[in-house]
C-alpha cells in the first residue's frame, strides 16, 4: 500500500469546483501524501489523449495507479480520459442520471454554463470598485450604497473579507477602521452613525494579532502584545456598547468569515 | 411534472464548494427555475433537525420535494438531514467509500479540514496586500517579487483578474496600465524593462471596452468606440512586438481568465 498518490483535478473549465471538493475529499485521508496536479480545459479528445498519457506515466512512475477528478461534461472526451490507468471519480455524471429522473428533463451536455459573463460580470466588478475604493475607510462618500460596513482594528482581516464578499458574493463591502485617537481611546466613528445597521465588527485574539502586526512592523508599540490587548479590549466594548454584531476571527479562514457573516446579517447573494 | 424546484446547498463548513458544483450541475438543467438556498455551518443535530423542517416545509408548498446537495461530512448529522422528503445528493459521501477501499486507509470524518489557516493564511493575506499595493502601477517598488505582472488598457480586467490571482491561488500579483501619452501612443513603460519575463497582457473586444468604460464615465472621448479601438489596436501591436504572451477576456469569467494565465505562464498555485 503506497502512501504517496498522484492526483489530477480534470475539468472542460477552470478545474475550482473540481479542485475544492477533490481536496475537501482528500483532506479526510491526512496520512497519504497527495501530488497534485490541476488539468483545466480539457475540452478536445486531442487534449483528452495527452491527459491519459500523463495519467499513465504517473502509474507507471509512482508504481500505483492515480486518482482523478473529474467534472468533465461532455461524454466523448469523458469516455477518454476514463481509460486511463486511474481510480476515476466523476463528480458530475455520477449525479446527473438521477438529476435527469428527478426533474423529467434531459441535461442539455453544454460547457461551461456555471461561470459568471455578461451582466453578472459587471456587477462582480462593480462590486469590487466599490470595494476597493470603500478600503480602510479612504472614503465616507457613498456609503449609503454599501451592502455592509466592516470595522475593526488594523490587521483584524477586514480587506481581504471584503474582497471575498465583493468576488464571490457580489456584496459591495465597505471597510472602517477603529484606530486610537491621541488620547489613546477608540471611539466610534461620528461618520459611520447614519449607517449604524449595517455595521458589523471583526475581533481577534491578541497573541494573533501581535504576530500579524509583528510581520509588518517587527518590535513596535503597535505591534507589541499589550497594545494589542488594550485596542482589542476597548473594540469589543465598543461592540457591545453601541450593539454591533461581531465576529472573532482568530483560526477562521477568509471563506469562513465571509459566510458566516453572510448568514448573521442575512446577506443575500448578489451573484449566482 | 414542476419545472419549479426549490433546492437546498447544505454543509458543516461554508457550503462553498457544495454551491459550485451544485450550480455546474443545474446548470445543465435550464429549462427548470430553480430556488436555491446555502445552508452553512449545519454541524449540530438540533441544526440538522432545523433543516429537515425546512425541507419538509417546502416540499409541502411546492407540491414536489426539494433537491438537497450535501456535503456534510458527520454521520449522524447526514443521516438526520437525509430524512426529509428530498432527493438527497451526497456529493461527499458518495466517494469517500471508494477513496477508503483504494488508500487503504480509514477517513478521518473530521470537519473543517479543507480551508486554509495558519501559515497558508498568512501567505494569502501577504499575497492580497502585495496585489492591493502594486494595484494600477501604484508603485514600481518590488516588482521584483512579484510572481506575474498582468498589463492592460484601463477596465480591461486587470485589477480583478490580479484580486482573484491572490485570493484563489496565493499568487503576488501586480498589475500596470497602459495608457496613451500626450501624443496617443502608448509605449511599454521603461520602469518594466527588468520584468519582461513576468508580463502578461490582456485585450479585450472595443465593444464590449465601450461599454465598461461608458458606465464609467459616460459619452467621454475615454469610452468612444473610437477611442477604444485604437487604444486596443495600439497593445495588440506592442504585445505582439514585445514578444508579451496575451488573452482576450471578452466573454470570460474572471476564473477563467486567472486560470488561463496560471496555466500558461506555469505559475505554481502557493496555497493548497
Amino acid at each position: 500500500m503506497s502512501l504517496k498518490r498522484t492526483v489530477f483535478f480534470i475539468s472542460d473549465r477552470t478545474g475550482i469546483t473540481t479542485e475544492m471538493l477533490g481536496h475537501s475529499l482528500l483532506a479526510q485521508f491526512e496520512s497519504v501524501e497527495f501530488q497534485q496536479h490541476t488539468l483545466p480545459f480539457i475540452d478536445s479528445p486531442e487534449k483528452a489523449r495527452e491527459v491519459v498519457k500523463r495519467i499513465e506515466l504517473a502509474a507507471r512512475e509512482d508504481g500505483v495507479r492515480p486518482l482523478v477528478f473529474s467534472t468533465l461534461i461532455g461524454p466523448d472526451i469523458r469516455d477518454i480520459v476514463a481509460t486511463g490507468n486511474a481510480l476515476f471519480i466523476d463528480l458530475f455524471s455520477t449525479f446527473i442520471d438521477g438529476l435527469e429522473a428527478e426533474l423529467g428533463v434531459p441535461p442539455s451536455h453544454a460547457i461551461g454554463l456555471s461561470h459568471r459573463v455578461g451582466n453578472a460580470y459587471s456587477h462582480r466588478i462593480e462590486a469590487i470598485n466599490y470595494t476597493l475604493n470603500h478600503d480602510d475607510g479612504t472614503t465616507i462618500k457613498s456609503l449609503d450604497q454599501s451592502d455592509i460596513i466592516i470595522l475593526g482594528v488594523s490587521r483584524s482581516g477586514k480587506t481581504p473579507t471584503c474582497l471575498y464578499l465583493a468576488l464571490q458574493f457580489g456584496i459591495q463591502a465597505a471597510n472602517y477602521p477603529l484606530t486610537p485617537d491621541d488620547d489613546g481611546r477608540i471611539r466610534f466613528p461620528a461618520a459611520l452613525l447614519p449607517y449604524r445597521h449595517k455595521l458589523y465588527g471583526l475581533t481577534i485574539a491578541a497573541e494573533r494579532l501581535r504576530e500579524i502586526r509583528n510581520e509588518r512592523r517587527p518590535d513596535s508599540r503597535y505591534a507589541s502584545l499589550e497594545n494589542c490587548r488594550d485596542e482589542l479590549r476597548q473594540v469589543e466594548e465598543l461592540y457591545r456598547r453601541e450593539n454591533i454584531r461581531y465576529l472573532d476571527t482568530t483560526s477562521k479562514s477568509i471563506e469562513e468569515i465571509s459566510t458566516t457573516i453572510m448568514q448573521e446579517v442575512r446577506l443575500s447573494r448578489r451573484l449566482f
